[in-house]
């Protein structure tokens, strides 16, 4: 007998015929023999419904009432899916974040999860019923409703199989697993089978939107073995899990890519102590969050700064970027968003050398200019002129052989 | 600085811009320099709404999650109202049943009050801030989401004034006040400026839907002084309180009327101890609530049984009452659905006689059969044919002066 946590997300519980195909997969799991935690999002397009009211209202609604608001959405998800599981003759049982309980910080609308009791769900499961989970929602310390952002049901899902020590925590979703890039783009891309924690955290950074990025950091951290599957088959996902030399033996695990970024260059920054912060800092506080940043060496004293902003903030970067080039003597500002980063990942590049020079001579080849570049330990990303993003994914997918890597052992 | 309680119905907070309105009138009572706590329904539709999905799933969905489910609807309304005073600079927090607590007993979609904390509440209004409250919800001891039943805002306003000590309960709906009958039968039915808790249950159960019968036993039994009056405008409406010496003066307070009942009658039941029990205990296990009783003088050994029941459940009744017949060698049975009940009330009666007398005439006068009578302390009920029901009430209006009485001091 395993404990199976899987977690539901807004689309496959869009209605109540949904819900019931849900209730249908839950009871099978159960009937297998194992004991099952459901998690679940709230109704797609619930949220945006809820949203749209507040926001009716004011433009910046209270925090509090906010997340008091918008759990409701999930609070309706698990009462039905709850009473669908019953009226199918099971025992099952709705749980709110205040019930678990699930503690977290005093963030609204982005609380970090802090404490999670088990004892409550333990009981229950070992009475035999299922346990239905609101994503999304917690409590603070205060009983106030707290909310983990958008997308916090995958952090939800991750964070009760952890406290629970389930065996694996099934994700749900409208995909049937991680790619080795989007297949949209090159359609010889191919599931993955086993992912390492690491990777996923790039990939999912990267622009690879099927995990939430705190989940997979939860999930690192506990140690819970996540399964990235489809809700509408049966077939297997890929497993998000720590890394093993099977992992190692494959160089790049995966290309992705990100046009959502602009660049900004300041030039003839005067190569002096202080600068860099006298640079960065009003963006921090401004709330727009700096990517790459480039600084290469000075000549006659002054150098240039480069770095990409979200395209979204560009223009706000830009007022302020200006602002503080005449204040420290630069010579100029210019920005460009025409830009793509591509990327590879993989933990084999750890102990292989001649990755990076794989991927600059795969666009060298192809004549695509490299503008920035950036490294870590399990992920090379060039900056390119935009145009060029799916001719490089595609030619780094084959360069790689991603197109015909066997994982399996 | 007075301690005021309001509550809005779901009508009052149907939409956005009348959850401002609200917000206003709110304000306003907070301006003058009282602390105000207000209770909330549902908006108008959203209870519905919620069922509906619910009755997709099952026709008899679990009550547990049935409770989870719709007490969603009270607490959009709270977070709504509370981010609505907070962007106009007022301090305001909203409150779920478990936030509060209100404590209630385990009977989901019907639960009773147990206990209120007024902690929490307490501290909030001593910091200048306006309380927010989800009126219908509550919770048990183990920490279940119940809900008080339908119109339970009521319940949940009355409850909140009581274990606060509130100087007094308003409850804002779409009438201005509590009426000698119903005005758009007799246009002269003039406002009552005060009635005592007594009158207003025998009003209220008697078909004027005002006020929840169980928020009015609540009042009565921790002497809360309820207003009824408009959430459309500022004119008084109606104190429910104690009976004072003021009203015992008024021989009859009110005209009310029932169209929504159907007669069964038994005839020729053998008279002996038990029948009635073997009659009524079988509609009582099926719940079919019965109302007026009447069994006369019985003539060799047998008796006439009359009794009414909700005209919904009438066929039901008969069934169930036609077996019973058989059972007790009874002579046979009859029902009549073109009936309807007209009572008159008033506390005054208990010290004055002649009150029935006037009414019997008065129906007499008219050629009205009377075709059942059932008394209380306060009040003298008769059923008549249906097609006498507005005429009946306007001669009865008349007769008792209501249209011209000045109940002010």
């Amino acid at each position: 007998m395993a404990l199976i946590v899987q977690k539901y997300g807004g689309t496959s519980v869009g209605t109540v015929e949904r819900i019931q195909n849900v209730a249908r997969r839950v009871a099978k799991t159960f009937d297998e023999g194992n004991e099952v935690i459901v998690i679940v999002s709230a109704m797609a397009g619930e949220t945006n419904r809820l949203v749209a009211l507040a926001n009716e209202i004011s433009d910046m609604p209270d925090e509090r009432e906010y997340d008091v608001l918008v759990s409701t959405g999930e609070q309706v998800t698990i009462a039905l899916l709850s009473m669908c599981l019953k009226s199918m003759g099971y025992k099952a049982k709705s749980y709110l974040g205040s019930q678990i309980p699930m503690l977290t910080d005093k963030a609204y609308s982005r609380a970090r999860i802090e404490e999670i009791g088990d004892k409550n769900i333990r009981a229950d499961l070992q009475a035999g019923t299922i346990v239905v989970v609101a994503g999304f929602q917690g409590i603070d310390s205060d009983g106030n409703i707290t909310t983990l952002g958008r997308g916090g049901s995958d952090t939800s899902a991750v964070a009760v199989a952890a406290a629970l020590k389930a065996d694996v925590c099934e994700i749900y979703t409208d995909v049937d697993g991680v790619y080795t890039t989007d297949p949209r783009i090159v359609p010889e891309a191919r599931k993955i089978d086993k992912i390492s924690y690491e990777e996923m955290l790039e990939m999912a950074s990267l622009g690879a939107k099927i995990l939430q990025i705190r989940s997979v950091e939860f999930a690192k951290k506990y140690n819970v073995v996540v399964h990235v599957r489809s809700s509408f088959d049966d077939s297997q996902g890929t497993l998000v899990m720590k890394e093993d030399q099977e992992m190692e033996t494959v160089l790049v695990s995966g290309v992705t890519f990100n046009k959502d970024e602009a660049k900004i260059s300041i030039f003839g920054v005067p190569d002096q102590p202080g600068v860099a912060s006298q640079i960065f800092s009003p963006l921090g506080l401004n709330n727009i969050t700096v990517d790459m940043i480039i600084q290469n060496i000075s000549h006659q004293g002054a150098t240039d700064i480069t770095f990409t902003v979200p395209k979204t903030d560009c223009k706000k970067a830009l007022q302020i970027i200006e602002g503080v080039a005449k204040d420290i003597n630069a010579r100029g500002v210019s920005h460009n968003t025409n830009i793509a980063k591509v990327s590879i990942v993989g933990v084999g590049m750890r102990s292989h050398t001649g990755v990076a020079t794989t991927m600059f001579d795969t666009l060298a080849r192809e004549g695509i200019n490299i503008e920035m570049i950036s490294t870590s330990e399990i992920k090379v990303s060039c900056v390119i002129s935009d145009k060029y993003t799916e001719l490089a994914v595609r030619i780094l997918h084959e360069a790689f052989g991603l197109d015909r890597q066997a994982q399996e052992a």
